[in-house]
């Protein structure tokens, strides 16, 4: 048995060696991907990149970049076939290939199994139901048609939330609709509706889990959303919520993360209702907005953690240093063209900022274009330099 | 005079801007290169590495890879003549071509004429002399010839320092010379001979500067020198000297960058004597060794002080988090070929522990391969963690 043990024991750690041999792919090449490879480097990981064009975030530092498309069924196939490890830094790949590649042998995280049921909007609630995880109420629909005739036999369901099934990321795809009128000019797409949650605060959980099963979650997170794009605008870590609701969300994670059988990230958004439930609103199974903080704010950043979990290795102290705020550097209105950062200057005089751009060349009306950090050792002091940042650095066109 | 001033404020602000059209050439393209295109990520600056050989560590993450030799004026001007703005990560580069570039209205820091001084370990330590700064007593000597002649007639220099005035780094032309027969050995050199100084610590002040003329230093650090291979094996953060002497070190360095008129970083490597005075060992006007520990432990890497410095803007926050320890990560004896590393799995699950692996392909012994720093709220935890990271880690061949 001593033998076996030890056999057993040369293959795990062969298996969750880094240095230049591990190959990792990563289908996406935006500012997920760029940070994720940007982690990488550190470990002198061999990362692989596909997305559509050389000039996107990842691109220019990954080791290895393959023009193509994540959604195509073939281009992620003559992508994966020469890789050991495949992640995503998006929901919307071509599932059928990752389940090929699976076949193939090769470690997909996270697994298509748990992508298709979280990619598919409805089923991801089903599945919330199914496990009885709190979520709001929902009713789905197979296309447009289906929706209408519900809500003409049931206008009580009127205002809610109405969800695109697929592709939506970012508040695209998701909608307010407060009357037949405005769900007439609908998309005729498969879709669910929700009843609308009185929101008293906006919450997340980033759970990590490694294929030996540890899992470890960083703090929870309070979100401010732009009012118009429905964006996270400021991210608050820790959470203003009390220690038995911060729990509670962190028990909710750490039940889908498992159950879901993931490796790697799992960030949960949840609402904390006014009438103190909590409910899952929807899950991504890798690095996410709402934990860019960690890069600079706990002791393990989200992209080495995610690192991690994939390449089953011991998962990182998720303790938060510092109070922080993480502010979404969005394209000014109205600028359109060529990126060009006013204020960095000026901004970098404040102790505890930290600025990332992601090396996108085009800015437009709302696009992430960046992030700033601001860690301090109390909540007022980041708040007020928060707002700082937000009223000096502007993303204009040149 | 308002417009004027206003005028003198948006240059001052356009020169000092990040961006993707902020141009900044790196002369050399190994580890420090490497992190400093890392530090680079962050604000989007477009990146130009001069090196020889694209599977250097820093040609595969900058944004333009140029293939030449740093030390030819021809290589140089033409990769300097289309950039903005030329730093160095190695001073053994052609002086020449920065000082013509110079004069063609680049911006060259550390400056040509700084870098002239510092390159030539003669004519360093002859500043420091000009200069009243404390250093070991010493004799040029012009040839290999006019040393012998000079030991033949004034043995009792003997044992001594012998340094050769031009290329060393890394303890590469640096030896202990203890007899006439050993000086005979040499190579036929311009070279320095130093007295034998009674070192109680070997310490080191990092200091930084910017075109305004703001100067910071980061704690002073000391380093555990490997008894081979005359490389930092231990940087400790911070140093156990007491509070006159760090004041004592960090004047020194203020003074040497600000005479010096560096704009960067100027790392100052210091003796602290038994006698307790503390004299200039060298300096590097580049990011160094005896800072890698700040990318996790001060709430500025030397990296991005280095880019704050050289594109004049506001000094970051140099504070240090927490007590620290930088372990290099130098390729075993016996080792020479593709690079693995050994053990990588079991440190991280140190808390603590962060890995930085430069993407060298091949090792060899001593090679310097990568470096681990160790955080810790005491520095007794640290030491025993850097001591398992230590023993558990091995940079070896496949």
């Amino acid at each position: 048995l001593g033998n076996y043990l030890n056999t057993v024991m040369n293959q795990e750690t062969a298996n969750s060696s880094i240095g230049p041999r591990r190959k990792v792919g990563i289908l996406g090449g935006g500012q997920l991907g760029l940070m994720l490879c940007q982690a990488a480097i550190d470990w002198d990981l061999d990362t692989y990149i596909l997305d559509q064009s050389k000039d996107y975030p990842a691109a220019g530092i990954c080791k290895h970049f393959t023009e193509g498309n994540f959604r195509d069924y073939n281009d992620v196939m003559s992508f994966g076939k020469e890789l050991d490890l495949i992640t995503i830094e998006i929901e919307d790949v071509s599932l059928e290939a990752l389940y090929d590649l699976e076949k193939m042998g090769k470690t997909i995280h996270p697994k298509p199994s748990a992508l298709a049921t979280i990619k598919d909007k409805t089923l991801q609630k089903k599945y919330y139901k199914d496990k009885h995880i709190p979520t709001a109420p929902f009713i789905v629909f197979e296309d447009k048609q289906a929706l209408i005739s519900f809500l003409e036999n049931n206008s009580e369901w009127l205002p809610c939330i109405w969800k695109n099934a697929l592709g939506g990321y970012d508040g695209k795809g998701v909608k307010k609709i407060t009357s037949l009128e405005e769900a007439m000019l609908l998309p005729d797409v498969k879709c669910l509706i929700e009843e609308l949650v009185d929101i008293d605060k906006e919450i997340a959980v980033i759970a990590a889990r490694n294929a030996n099963g540890d899992i470890r979650c960083f703090d929870t997170v309070e979100m401010d959303f732009h009012p118009q794009a429905n964006l996270v605008e400021y991210l608050i870590s820790p959470s203003s919520v009390n220690d038995i609701q911060k729990a509670t969300a962190k028990q909710i994670a750490v039940e889908l993360i498992d159950s879901l059988d993931i490796c790697g990230l799992l960030a949960v958004e949840m609402f904390l209702t006014k009438d103190n439930e909590i409910l899952v609103n929807e899950v991504a199974p890798r690095p996410h907005n709402s934990g860019h903080h960690t890069i600079e704010a706990a002791f393990t950043s989200q992209f080495q953690q995610h690192l991690r979990g994939i390449l089953n290795l011991p998962l990182g102290d998720t303790t938060a240093k510092y109070c922080s705020i993480m502010v979404n550097l969005l394209g000014e209105e109205g600028h359109s063209g060529p990126v060009q950062y006013e204020g960095a200057g000026e901004v970098l005089s404040i102790a505890g900022v930290y600025l990332h751009f992601y090396g996108k060349s085009e800015t437009k009306p709302v696009r992430k274009m960046g992030h700033a950090t601001i860690l301090s050792d109390n909540m007022d002091d980041a708040k007020s330099k928060a707002s700082k940042v937000k009223s000096l650095l502007k993303v204009i066109s040149v």
